[in-house]
């Protein structure tokens, strides 16, 4: 196994490389960095390095390299699964200074990054000229780099697709330090295997990302949401493969229950515009002309009506929107903030299982006498699931954690699902990673991980290790 | 270096496999078999089998590995750079008999398809239920599993993107004759690195794909394309960023000059609807609603006639569009019928590089004395340059290929570009792919070719080799 203390030495080099006010060591390194937003893997580095550039990033690989020191890269530390804890100590990359949108090329319709960008940030910047980035994760504050290093998805992919769809260029760095540009302003490429997408959602297991392309659409100009109450969960979920089939072709359907909508207005203090019912569907819809997507939503209106909607309520002006985006974006932080402990997964399965998917969970939760609230991408078969721990001991929540995940995964796995559809592996998750996927499989992660990363050093004991 | 000759003993071997009418062996080999559709690249396999299953795929690659036999993988042969050419002979797998459709799946909207389907089979079979598979190159009677291999691109990769993107789940035959799904039915995946899309362009060279899993979208119901002619090249070419920057979204945009479709006319023995100026672009628009199609078009026509369009034809009766796209769709084979001999390139540029480009080829034709027809998806930057003998002798066509290919590649690497927009790479290109990226990314790329085939038997001496 590789991974050695860093040195005084070391320290006096590396901070040469970034410059002593970018260089934390031992004490200075705040308990942040120790763990990621779900908090259940911990390990603290034993340096902070905050590069500022792509020729930094390259020394201190090859630095780190020669002298066999283990190296993980973070942004924003949003993640779930602990992909960005330095479980084997070394280094810490902190990205988040290289947070610079360097160019937006209208003629190519891309956009140019530094990965420490936030996706708000750069939702935003787009939006001011006319232009769209679709991926819409929940976590606005995490950055870019870590979206492309998870293949993040988040509510448009029904309709617009995941990160991957996104990505048409990727500057990398490799262990040895040497600096790759992966793709580029292309729209089509066909010149040997495709090294960017195997990146992509590589969790920096296989190199660091330093620079990114990203394809940009045209701006949408009428967005339409519709909140509709159902009197169940499974009148609410069976309505989805028939939206999925009208051919309405919804921008985002989410699923959300009522204890969890309740949860987030006691969070953010906030009204949810309705709370009657036991079970709702978020849906949007977008378009360019009033009209088409007028057309469409009352067509899924109508479809939810017949399949016992309650009502439709209509989400289009700006102070609605976000009252019901606000507490669908808070709606993992108020569970957190309601629970002693919590664990969670983000399955996926394909759309038309998503509403016998969550009857299970629900099956499963009175069986384990456990408390698992879930909400999700209902249109896209991810759902998050959450393990709560309330009443009961540590050990006792370990043992029932243990039994959910168990038959989570296994119930995904007969339907032809995977265990993250955009969270990732990381840390937490790799040993069902390693379960669900056969052997043959694995080993060809491992080769791949070894060919990029023959010292194991970048991201050690993560994915497929 | 591995392969050795097919023995009496492996012929009956696997003819038991595939069954004697499936196995064709030296004289019964038609001479088809040893070249694809440029031809530029000779060479007969040993045998050939007609598999029918993954079943027979899976004991083939076993059988092929244990005695170190080299296989190749075809489909329709349709290819252009001598991918699905036995070079170093042994077995040719022809797929064309798994060519069913086995199930269309409209809750989840995919399409699940042996390789051997061809494309125009397939967007006829959704159509008919109302979906739609928007990967759409010229050559409709590619079967799938080449699109697939060679990531293939086509006319509407400017709204809707390539194959890639269109493509959820491959069942794959790893060379021990180990069975893998790659992927499913999931619209997220974040499980692991990809290796369905490291797998996705790989030109048969690290596993054989035997299924596949596709993503459709909605059919749209108005589909109109626009033929606008222009006094010149640079005046067509100079208005493609401005239309890509004016956000009108076309699916397509496609760049053709008079010579080319003068050629298509012969060939085909049909009329153009116009053939009086020196260019074309060639614009398709679609939508769900006339009025969004209309004010689409209707503003990029008078972006088209501000920057010295003649005119603006209106094609949207079925019998226009026939005979508009079914001459796009002959280009290729028009120009090779009216070239003694041809070779052919299709580097890729960013989109607002292709006017620059297509006038570099024109001066690079005069500078070289050669004939250099092209035509293209200017709206992705991607084109189609046809270097033509004419008459000169065989030895002189070669030496102004050699100098005509160098420059040509070396333009594009100096404004971004790649060697292959969508044709791939296969043993015609890896030269210059080999000379183009760095050696670091070329090391990746061989060292994830030994991972999944380590005996280097599948489709050897392609790509990165």
């Amino acid at each position: 196994m590789s991974g050695r203390t860093v040195t005084a030495q070391d320290v006096a080099a590396l901070s040469a490389i970034v410059g002593a006010p970018n260089c934390l060591y031992k004490e200075a390194i705040s308990e942040d960095y120790g763990h990621d937003e779900l908090g259940g893997v911990c390990s603290m580095p034993e340096i902070v390095l905050r590069v500022g550039t792509t020729g930094e990033v390259s020394e201190i690989l090859r630095y780190a390299s020669q002298r066999e020191i283990p190296l993980v890269v973070r942004g924003s530390g949003t993640g779930l699964v602990g992909a960005a804890v330095a479980v084997r100590r070394g280094i810490l990359l902190d990205m988040t200074r290289m947070n610079r949108i360097l160019e937006l090329d209208e003629d190519n319709l891309t956009v140019t990054v530094q990965p420490g960008v936030l996706l708000m940030e750069l939702a935003e910047f787009v939006q001011a000229h006319g232009l769209f980035y679709p991926p819409d994760p929940g976590e606005k504050s995490a950055t870019i780099g870590g979206n492309i290093s998870t293949n993040a998805g988040g509510m448009r992919a029904v309709k617009y697709g995941v990160t991957r769809d996104f990505v048409r260029g990727l500057t990398v760095v490799l262990p040895s330090g040497e600096v790759l540009e992966l793709g580029g302003k292309v729209v089509k490429n066909s010149s040997g295997y495709s090294l960017k997408d195997l990146v992509i959602g590589s969790e920096g297991t296989l190199c660091v990302i330093t620079q990114a392309v990203l394809k940009l659409l045209v701006l949408p100009t009428v967005v339409v949401s519709l909140l509709v109450p159902f009197s169940s969960a499974d009148e609410a979920l069976d309505a989805v493969p028939a939206i999925v089939r009208s051919k309405a072709n919804p921008t985002a359907i989410e699923y959300m229950s009522r204890d969890v909508i309740l949860m987030a207005e006691k969070y953010l203090g906030k009204k949810f515009p309705d709370t009657h019912a036991p079970a709702y569907l978020l849906l949007t819809f977008d378009g360019n002309s009033l009209e088409q997507v007028e057309q469409s939503y009352a067509a899924t209106a109508e479809l939810c009506l017949a399949h016992g909607a309650q009502d439709v309520l209509i989400v289009d002006t700006d102070e609605r929107k976000k009252c019901v985006w606000d507490a669908r974006g808070a709606f993992l932080e108020a569970i957190k903030a309601g629970a002693v402990e919590m664990d969670e997964c983000d399955v996926v399965v394909p759309r038309s299982c998503i509403a016998d998917y969550i009857k299970f969970t629900h099956r499963l939760a009175e069986k384990l006498n456990l408390r698992i609230p879930s909400f999700g991408h209902a249109g896209d078969g991810n759902l998050h699931i959450y393990l709560c721990r309330d009443a009961m001991s540590r050990q006792e929540f370990a043992a029932r954690c243990k039994d959910a995940f168990a038959a989570l995964y296994a119930r995904a796995a007969q339907e032809g699902g995977k265990i993250s559809g955009e969270h990732g592996i990381g840390y937490a998750k790799k040993g069902y990673l390693q379960k669900q996927i056969p052997p043959a499989e694995l080993a060809l992660m491992r080769g791949i991980k070894a060919v990029f990363d023959p010292q194991n050093l970048l991201n050690p004991d993560k994915v497929c290790e």
